[in-house]
């Protein structure tokens, strides 16, 4: 990994500037992960073409501010930074094949297996994630506590990416198909197909780092705070948003038969419970003792007033 | 893991009672690692549906094989040996789908999307390559030497299970149904598809149990010449084999319009090669100056002689 994909962020920038920072420092990363990969030509052009389609760098940046917010060094944690993006990425390649929700397209571009037929498509998802393992075990340190700590991490990201977390949220959104009858149900599958990926990169930026116990505790009430968050700000941009801004045409979800927050809540209690999930959330870390909270604070409140 | 799963074979049974006892050791492993998955239900059913379909364990037995070579105990590697398995079923599960071969039958069973649909089908292919990573930590000793070694050992999984190794020789092989028109291009694609996860089995149970360079390079070489012998017997079965024991349609290959070692090679040819890779194969670990390389001979003649 080289130096200049990991220049650290002026403390003084805005928040956007920090994401518009982290996301360039990720995306040369990413890059330069595949390109050092040694891949099958027609899977690294498949693989490339959905991780470097212009995600927002969430996972990633969420990791990079936990590991700040503890005050650590990010050279060791962009390997795991690029894992838990392929991970993301490779989850929505395999959930947009036409035997999962099949949609042909994501982010205003042909979805992959549009592109590279279905068979390239479900190998390019087996290899970004195969892969995030790959560029996991780079970081890891040659002392028996940052070996230890790098297995954790690794065996979390095994965990939550996995079939009792992301993978079991989306196994329960195909079977909820059939009728997903209550918030309840439709908050547990949240947790899981989105909550459960952030939690970890929120834990691993802090683990790498040498958070406490408590500390990650603490990360993972945020993560799954923002997560819960974020999915309300979701279904409440698909009613109100700029479909030139979230890419998507409005009211996209009613149509599809999509049940949402604002279906469950209507829409001024779901903004209601954003804005409550997002102030615990807060909370959450700033009880912690983190030595430097500041960018967690600001990601939580930025990401709940996103508009695309 | 609980120890009943990983009694010792005794030193004087005969190969078959060999293979027998392991691969039972390694089915108990993997029902117990399934069952404390905590995975969500279904999921977990159509994960198990496949990896408990009776596949012969092969891979498994070679890194328990190969870390008795250098006679290691075997506890340490359980939770390798059942990720290595997971991995190759996940493999299966995603090949047999209708993108890609589209088989209905896998030993004599429906295949996973047949029973379970497409989309699970994915998932559960999905899950169990997580949850391989997720029995590879699980590996882990405590002081940095063994940390080290089991970190080596997962970067390998992903390394030959991924995008330059088993997920590289799936993609070669879905872009040569266009037509594979060279023995060296079937035998490339063959040591990727198969070869890859072979070879890693053998290096991992030698890693961990120190093996030395120049060792883990035997066992390499090992790998790859049983790998290929075994697809030569494979496409010899095929032509010559007894339907009931090998559980294909004789002549299944070529009515499939699949290229073999027989097509381009004729049968005496075909055996001959076979033959010639397994003596090398045994030479390569012959030469290693293994304490007990007894079963990996043993294991080599045992994969050329099979009947099913």
């Amino acid at each position: 990994m080289a130096n200049h994909a990991i220049s650290a962020c002026a403390p003084d920038a805005s928040i956007e500037s920090y994401i518009r920072h982290y996301a360039q420092c990720i995306d040369i990363s990413l890059k330069q992960a595949l390109a050092s990969s040694n891949a099958h030509p027609k899977l690294l052009e498949a693989m490339e073409y959905s991780l470097m389609a212009g995600g927002k760098r969430l996972r990633p940046i969420l990791m990079i501010a936990a590991a700040e917010s503890l005050g650590a060094e990010l050279e060791r944690i962009m390997p795991v930074a690029c894992a838990v993006e392929m991970i993301h990425s490779y989850s929505l390649v395999h959930d947009d094949l036409p035997a999962m929700d099949d949609d042909d397209y994501r982010r205003g571009k042909l979805t992959n297996h549009k592109v590279y037929g279905e068979a390239m498509a479900i190998l390019a998802g087996d290899g970004l994630l195969t892969h995030a393992f790959y560029m996991a075990t780079l970081a890891a340190g040659s002392d028996a506590v940052s070996l230890q700590r790098l297995m954790l991490v690794i065996r979390e990201m095994a965990a939550l990416a996995g079939i009792a977390g992301m993978v079991a949220g989306q196994a329960a959104d195909m079977e909820g198909e059939q009728g997903i009858t209550s918030l309840e149900q439709l908050e547990s599958i949240h947790l899981r197909k989105t909550g459960d990926l952030i939690v970890f990169a929120l834990r691993a930026g802090g683990r790498l780092s040498g958070a406490s116990e408590a500390q990650l505790k603490a990360l993972e009430s945020y993560g799954y705070g923002i997560g819960l968050a974020f999915q309300i700000q979701d279904d409440i941009l698909d009613i109100t948003g700029d479909p030139a801004k979230t890419g998507k045409a409005a009211n996209s979800d009613e149509r599809a038969g999509k049940v949402t927050y604002p279906y469950f809540l209507g829409m001024d209690e779901s903004r209601r419970k954003m804005h409550e999930l997002t102030e615990s959330a807060k909370q959450a870390v700033q009880q912690a003792g983190l030595p430097d909270p500041q960018r967690l604070l600001q990601l939580a409140d930025y990401l709940m007033q996103r508009d695309r």
